[in-house]
């Protein structure tokens, strides 16, 4: 992994030895969205077509690699749940390693690359390292379920804050999250990935003291064409579950029961033909 | 606006008694993310350019107004602190009247819709009048806050949860703020609008146990040319957003001590001129 070449200093051109010009390389850490290659942003669209090599997670959707430029490597470091394909460490060494062979190196992270996305692992590595890089923000995940299933984050009356928690942590694996606020009504509870702990999460909330009847909203594979979306309490939450098995959101709160009913997809219908160009 | 008109069904077509097809109206309720125009999602963009009326806010950025079609007309519905331009109930209204003119609407809101910015509101209203709506999540400024300064929202170690407020509803003029909740270590709070009432904040968390040394980071115009960016601690809080003026964003926790200390932003450099093109 380009073992033994120099580190370059941030955004400098450095003149090789043989006579040769190389260009420092850069990382982007990019957030890719929720998955709907529309939902990505136009500066991310734009790294992405412009990128030497793309390094990305097991998840990421094709139709968003295929908007790589053509000569662009792409390079699937994707874990799955308990069988970590590259370790984070390893995909931090790569990272340094491709930016040190003078690459521009897009980092692709589903959703926002700072929110549950061990995007600031990856940051600090390439810092400590001497790369340049940088981080380009996206629409994480939780927006995504709650703009298809009509289901503001915040609503005056409703909800005045809303929690991100992912459900590893929700289900006590780590300590720290206080239940007694998260239990508190007129609070959002956003929880990435939280469909096999879900029973777990609900029954922690209740003992903490929210309704049982708090309408949850569930929403599976948010932004792309098979999303599901189911309406229930988190009295129902294990079972209203049983049947998901993708990667889902739940919105645990007062503004849950502002969701749609319909099964269908709210957020993503075709909005027209216009093309688009930027500059 | 458009009183009088009879509701129309979403989604279908209605014949006019003159003869003429009018197509239903519908109403786009879009994330317009930060600031900068490249974080505009691809949707949004292509939203923006299909537009027959752009409805925003006074703080719309002009670079990201000039991306709507040449045809288009803006609707500025902006509000000043204390002093609303258009209440939102007419806001509501002017959306229910433009679509029943059978337009393509297009709702502007800074960030995403569905994150503090009343666009659940503004949903409710379009689908009590038989309004076709849809939401287009964007990126939020807490996001790009946190891509800008190089701090993640959430961190291993540092932080496995977040919690997004407003400094209005932080600074105690609504009552249900967990402040115990918040003021847990290893628990980042994002919080918008938090300039003016920044020393009641401060105050709180640290009453509520929040130690005054937790680093405090603190951007002014997210993603904007005019980005400013500081790093503080609660304690120092107060006298240290004295000289800012601009919308900011506060970020409280422990990910604040991985800021940046560079004064210069790093989300939002040159990313080269790859002309973007979809489909």
């Amino acid at each position: 992994m380009a073992g033994g070449q120099t580190p370059r200093e941030p955004g400098r051109r450095l003149v090789v030895l043989k006579g040769q010009t190389a260009r420092a390389g850069v990382v982007w850490l990019v957030g890719a969205g929720p998955g709907d290659p529309d939902l990505l942003t136009v500066k991310a669209l734009r790294l992405l077509q412009g990128a030497d090599v793309v390094v990305h997670d097991r998840l990421t959707p094709q139709p968003i690699l295929d908007l790589a430029g053509a000569g662009a490597r792409l390079i699937d470091v994707g874990k799955r749940k308990s069988r970590h394909t590259l370790p984070q460490d390893g995909i931090n060494q790569l990272l340094v390693g491709l930016a040190r062979e003078g690459l521009k190196v897009v980092r692709l992270k589903g959703g926002d690359p700072f929110m549950f996305g061990r995007g600031g692992e990856e940051l600090l590595a390439l810092r400590e390292a001497g790369i340049e890089a940088h981080v380009v923000p996206g629409v994480t995940a939780a927006l995504a379920a709650a703009a298809d299933a009509g289901a503001p984050l915040t609503h005056r009356g409703l909800a005045q804050a809303v929690t991100f928690v992912t459900g590893h942590a929700a289900s006590g694996a780590e300590p720290d999250l206080d239940w007694t606020g998260l239990a508190k009504a007129n609070h959002t509870v956003a929880i990435y990935m939280g469909l096999s702990t879900a029973p777990a999460i609900a029954a922690r909330l209740i003992a903490a003291g929210r309704a049982p009847s708090t309408p949850v909203a569930v929403v599976e594979s948010a932004s792309l064409p098979d999303e599901r979306r189911l309406l229930t309490t988190l009295a129902e939450l294990g079972a209203a579950v049983a049947e998901l098995d993708g990667p889902a959101l739940l919105i645990v709160g007062e503004v849950a029961s502002l969701a749609d009913t319909g099964a269908q997809r709210q957020g993503n219908e075709r909005d027209g033909d216009v093309s688009v160009g930027v500059r």
